[in-house]
């Protein structure tokens, strides 16, 4: 945990944000995997980390506004789950710690809230995205899931606060980072011809463990870059293939970190990869030196999208004028994702108070028919303290070419005859992750080997 | 997969178990973490596999007794999809591996169960224990999910199938007892004074992934084995400590294996652990060859416990009769819980369908007041073809024993005052699985060592 003064101010500035009623925070269950006692491990809703720190199965909060409490709702272990947990720390002490002196049994929490509508005041609550929080919400308040409307003004009040990492959060980002650098040279160094990815994301997960860490989310290790979230991982990599590493840590904390690699199983790319390894890099460095305040994220996506035009352009295989093409969408057939997200509590941060929140605002609405951009997450305005993810990227995608082709979609910008010699190519992704400053952008954590020749270096030595 | 004539013949015995109506099954979802699209690894329904074999998220099935109909529900993947998750196979052929030729869209279910209520036919479900099944059966069949009824008729006919295993089954957890036994020689040869709980609980994790598995449950790695369910696995071990690991893998086809042993850190156990082992091995050896068709399990767990007691009245921990003492339920300050569980597709097998149709029947109820005897989740009279764990221990466990001797409870058969000796001791679990045969009973899988010599001896190689 944080400072007890940490969820203090986190708190009080959420309460001074202009509303009435209640702020209702659902804390997350532990999920059953295939019957209600053999779950999956516990992971505490960010949002209710951030303004509370306690990470403990099935509590709530609450912050009244109109009355000023603020109260946590749990129970404490009685003597027969002592027997099967251990004594563990009460809830009530680790309250104490997050500034809450004011514990209720669980049981007491519908009957507060009723209280409360029934004097006509607002219970604000955040979107439910697991289903037991949809159900719960549903006793609590007695409407039907399907009706359940969360709160606009408790959403935006959450997103404006933690957007902005303090920099307690940044250190956390970075160690989260620092770990995940480690882990995919670990990564590297185990990649060789004759493994399976499967044995290699087995290895970083058990990694991850030993530095107290888990994994952000399922890691993306694949021979396969292509496809974008491969999470079958029963490929035997060989000489000739490349390996796509996507997979970050997250601290015990909650801070996660998201890094790509893409390295040659042999100790050397290929030309062929080289040449579109170094248009993918030549991409995530123009859009880094782009980040700033001020600027949107979706003007560098788009800058990212046509450096990547102009390089496969240089190879023959696109033609005509970058710009021309990127704003017809041609790149999409290479780059089919966005450039990147928020990052912090969660690897996308906030992603579950909704997208037209967190990513974009009223005044910056996302574009959700173009392919492409419809799966940017991230196009407003940056500011300084948020922390984002660049991770450009060309896959060829032989479903997606032969799509195309077969309809000769955009072909004054797509050489389809010089394509036909990539299509089984595979697909490389660079990622890094920057803190937005007052002045321009950090990259967080240590650098981890991203050139051709760190990376044919690095596997000379250890390959 | 197993053959398509198995799980034609599996259905065939479940819509001949003369009922009428539609059989529903629901498979499970990708359950979110801390977000929608960051999920925790998908894990099938395991009646669903028992009955399709298709281990794929967000598909439905039914059997239509009345109109003799089995439809796989589920969607294929679109052109968008694809471009995420690479060409996967279809659902159209993995049913018709499982022999269902008859598919349709997820989006029809809904359609097809309210025709059929519409006709007044029942639609007969088991026991939800996802939220978002429990969610969408109330949605499926226009029922609060408070309201929602599983079907008595529908879990005893799937209970009476899964609890005898065919031999192809029994492979499959044989299989699974094998990994796990050569995970648990990892475990033994990681543990040395310095490490982590946790580095070994991750270390097997990662070496279940690496054998084509996963863990089946959460793993108890811990020095303090009397804390039964012991989830933070925070501590280093130490010379003169104990550690206690209670874990298995399960296949990819999901049937699972549950081993425990309990070895010293040291190369040998004290002659205090030693005395205290032999007495939970002596319990385990006696329940063992008391394993047989005919026998309620409830008998062979009151056989262990006699046989505990009589052990540490040898130690003077205890005193008096043994057979008394049990019938008293004193052993339960030192043996809380039960001695065993059927297993299976599920480690815990079937828990989710109910422990009154599993574990007992309604000739031989569970006795749900007793301390002790309440967390027996098998009682009933054992069959041929069950799999059933044995898994004696003794357990020291401070706030029992202090919550005893305050009533000075039961002071005819404890010794309080030798107690005392031993209140920091920690606990001792070992734990087989076996297959119930015609005429007794059979270890499955290989044999883990087990005696002390074994133990000793293995570790002053390895440790």
């Amino acid at each position: 945990m944080f400072s007890t003064e940490t969820y203090q101010r986190r708190r009080d500035k959420l309460a001074n944000s202009n509303s009435e009623g209640i702020f209702l925070f659902l804390g997350n269950i532990e999920n059953p995997i295939n019957f209600e006692h053999n779950a999956y491990p516990f992971r505490q809703d960010s949002t209710f980390l951030y303004f509370f720190g306690i990470s403990q199965p099935a509590i709530a909060a609450i912050i009244d506004l109109d009355e000023q409490k603020t109260i946590v709702f749990g129970d404490e272990a009685t003597l027969d789950e002592i027997v099967w947990t251990g004594k563990l720390e009460t809830l009530k002490s680790k309250s104490q710690k997050s500034g809450v002196s004011h514990t209720l049994p669980y049981s007491q929490l519908g009957q507060y809230l009723n209280n409360a509508k029934n004097k006509g005041r607002k219970v604000h609550f955040l979107p439910p995205y697991q289903s037991a929080n949809k159900l719960l919400l549903s006793d609590l308040l007695g409407q039907p899931v399907k009706q359940l409307q969360a709160s606009p003004t408790f959403i935006k009040a959450v997103v404006a606060l933690r957007a902005i990492k303090e920099d307690q959060e940044v250190q956390q980002i970075e160690e989260a980072v620092r770990v995940s650098t480690e882990m995919h040279l670990l990564a590297m160094r185990l990649t060789r011809a004759g493994i399976k990815e499967g044995n290699i994301a087995s290895e970083i997960a058990c990694f991850a463990a030993n530095h107290n860490c888990r994994l952000a989310y399922p890691p993306i290790v694949t021979k396969h870059g292509e496809i974008l979230h491969n999470s079958h991982q029963l490929n035997t990599i060989e000489n000739g293939d490349m390996l796509l590493n996507d997979s970050g840590v997250e601290t015990q904390m909650g801070y996660a970190a998201d890094l790509t690699r893409t390295i040659p199983v042999g100790k050397r790319f290929s030309s062929k990869q080289k040449e579109i390894y170094n248009i993918v890099l030549d991409a995530l460095s123009a859009a880094r030196d782009a980040l700033k305040p001020g600027i949107k994220y979706k003007e560098v996506h788009l800058l990212a999208c046509q450096r990547l035009v102009k390089g496969l352009v240089s190879l023959g295989i696109m033609k005509g004028d970058p710009d021309k093409a990127v704003a017809q969408n041609a790149h999409s057939l290479f780059f089919q994702c966005g450039l990147g997200h928020l990052m912090g509590l969660d690897v996308h941060d906030m992603e579950d108070l909704g997208e037209q929140y967190v990513g974009y605002t009223p005044g910056e609405p996302k574009d959700t028919h173009t392919f492409g951009l419809k799966s940017l997450r991230l196009g407003r305005t940056l500011e300084s303290g948020f922390v984002v993810t660049v991770e450009p990227g060309i896959y060829f995608i032989p479903t997606l070419i032969d799509q195309w082709q077969s309809e000769n979609k955009l072909s004054e910008f797509i050489n389809y005859n010089k394509l036909a010699q990539y299509r089984d190519f595979g697909g490389i992704r660079i990622e890094d992750d920057f803190l937005i400053t007052q002045d321009g952008y950090r990259l967080l954590g240590p650098e981890l080997i991203k050139t051709v020749d760190e990376i044919e270096n690095y596997r000379s030595h250890n390959a």
